[in-house]
């Protein structure tokens, strides 16, 4: 065990003068087991594919605006493409299953490994199988692993239209809440769309808790891309990485993580509170504390890229800054 | 006038998804009166000097750290040193009145500009005369000046054992708060401390409220270091800098500058929110709010640095992100 504390007390500054500031540097240094945490390189990795109960109405946007924003992501001008380049973190893009995926040449961060072409409608049936859910999770940890071995720190960002359908199953089967409280606007449905996306996941959060089987009740519900996070989340923590989480869905895949895999919420710090309704009780769930309450709900890994550079700011305190003991001698 | 809004609404993705980043985007293009604001190079100048009024029993540390941490800041191991470093900032250090600065040889980012060994006591008589004022807020203007010719963001921090004391009169003064609101522990006052701070406080700005002219009141109770942050933020804005707001006592010095150079507080955008229980109606009274509460309070403008990168978020976001209007162009 680290101290983080003793070394930060111990600092040239007034005791604890630097709040929250000094406690994100004692999570980094914890997580991290060492005094002068680091924070480069990092590596973003989105994923993406399309979901089924898009078909029901549930959200503002067309399954066809997944492809189109790979397209916009792999032209560098997506919104966490920016957010990407302006904090120095290199980026990857995976079609883990969209319907409509940029078609070839790729660059090279774009990874095509669909698992089908978008999930089954979770509001008719299972959303994947047992074989695609370890086959999500297998591409998720693969790139966790990958990443692990060159990177401090590591970011999961999804691209789905629909997802924030199967985050609020999720989020209730998993953080044990209200339907009411999980389900949100997502990317912006309007209140007929809200009512039908409220029906839809209490009848497949009621069907899921029926399962004996914890992963078989969240295979039922989720997406390729949240489950790729949860894998690339449990396999990241495995392989010493610290994780930067996002908002609602990557929360909802941190959730699935720490089912399956006890212990990876250790390795995480929240960036920010969604505002999507649900997410502070996601997040109270893992145990974690969001640094920004800034109602950001773009996915994207763009809330988690806001917030990296706190982390460097927390690093430099406790690598750079001179001790008390030091000053005047 | 530009319309940032018309700009943030028409990029690739849900409308207002992005929440305070939006709003801090648009508030630097506003500053700016451009859709591609810019947010480098930017520059730090910390002012340092002391008070007279410690010798009352104000502050927990005596007048001598003031210029041992200004050797720190030299060594570039001070946490102001560590933060500008992380996030690509450039630093100057100016000496407008510390009891026993630095001794040369003196780096090149180091300014020697002292208008006396420290403020007279304001608890017994004006801390300075308004000659003093004057050359301190022409060493803050000059370094304004200077600054904005190659520079588009500015941060003003600052080192001075014992000004809280005279942040919190300014404050009393300036945004008409009761003292007991205004006097908080700043560096680690103790109880006793604290009341001895308060009843200074308190006898100080009603003496200063007797006085005609705002620039005399305010030479009573301010100190040089806070002088001369209200002439750099005065001139930074008139030279068309953006201008981010650290803590407490760079605020008070924004008062002052808002006072004597009405307008300049639409240059600024507030970095936090400070532990100081007076910061809040402070950042009311100029119209700003905070992006960050992170409960810290230790000067040297490491709140302002530890906001910095959100800027270049909110920029990237203006500059780099497609319209929906190009999705599948």
């Amino acid at each position: 065990m680290i101290d983080a504390w003793a070394r930060l007390d111990a600092l040239a500054k007034p005791h604890r003068s630097l709040g929250r500031l000094e406690m994100l540097a004692a999570r980094l240094a914890t997580i991290q087991r060492r005094l002068d945490p680091v924070t480069r390189p990092r590596r973003i990795v989105l994923f993406a594919a399309d979901h089924g109960v898009t078909a029901q109405g549930v959200s503002a946007w067309p399954s066809a605006v997944t492809g189109l924003m790979m397209a916009t992501i792999i032209a560098g001008r997506a919104t966490s493409s920016a957010l990407a380049r302006a904090h120095d973190c290199d980026l990857r893009l995976v079609d883990v299953g969209a319907v409509s995926p940029p078609k070839p040449p790729h660059p090279d961060f774009y990874v095509a490994a669909p698992v089908a072409p978008g999930t089954a409608d979770l509001s008719l049936r299972p959303a994947m199988t047992a074989a695609q859910f370890e086959t999500a999770w297998a591409v998720g940890a693969d790139e966790a692993r990958l990443a692990a071995a060159g990177h401090a720190v590591l970011i999961a960002g999804e691209m789905g239209i629909g997802n924030t359908t199967a985050a609020a199953c999720l989020t209730a089967l998993l953080a044990d809440i209200p339907v009411d409280i999980a389900v949100g606007r997502g990317a912006g449905a309007d209140d007929a769309m809200l009512a039908v996306k409220a029906g839809i996941v209490a009848a497949a959060v009621a069907r899921a808790r029926m399962e004996a089987e914890a992963q078989t009740a969240i295979a039922a519900v989720a997406g390729f891309e949240i489950v790729a996070m949860a894998g690339f989340f449990a396999a990241g923590a495995a392989a010493g990485a610290t994780l930067l989480l996002d908002g609602y869905v990557a929360t909802a895949a941190a959730l699935i993580a720490e089912r399956l895999a006890p212990g990876t919420a250790r390795s995480m710090i929240a960036a920010h509170l969604s505002a999507e309704p649900g997410h502070a009780a996601a997040l109270a769930a893992l145990g974690l504390e969001p640094l920004l309450d800034w109602g950001m709900r773009l996915g994207e890994g763009t809330g988690a890229l806001v917030a990296l550079p706190m982390l460097d700011s927390a690093a430099a305190l406790l690598s750079d800054v001179a001790l008390l003991s030091d000053l005047g001698a």
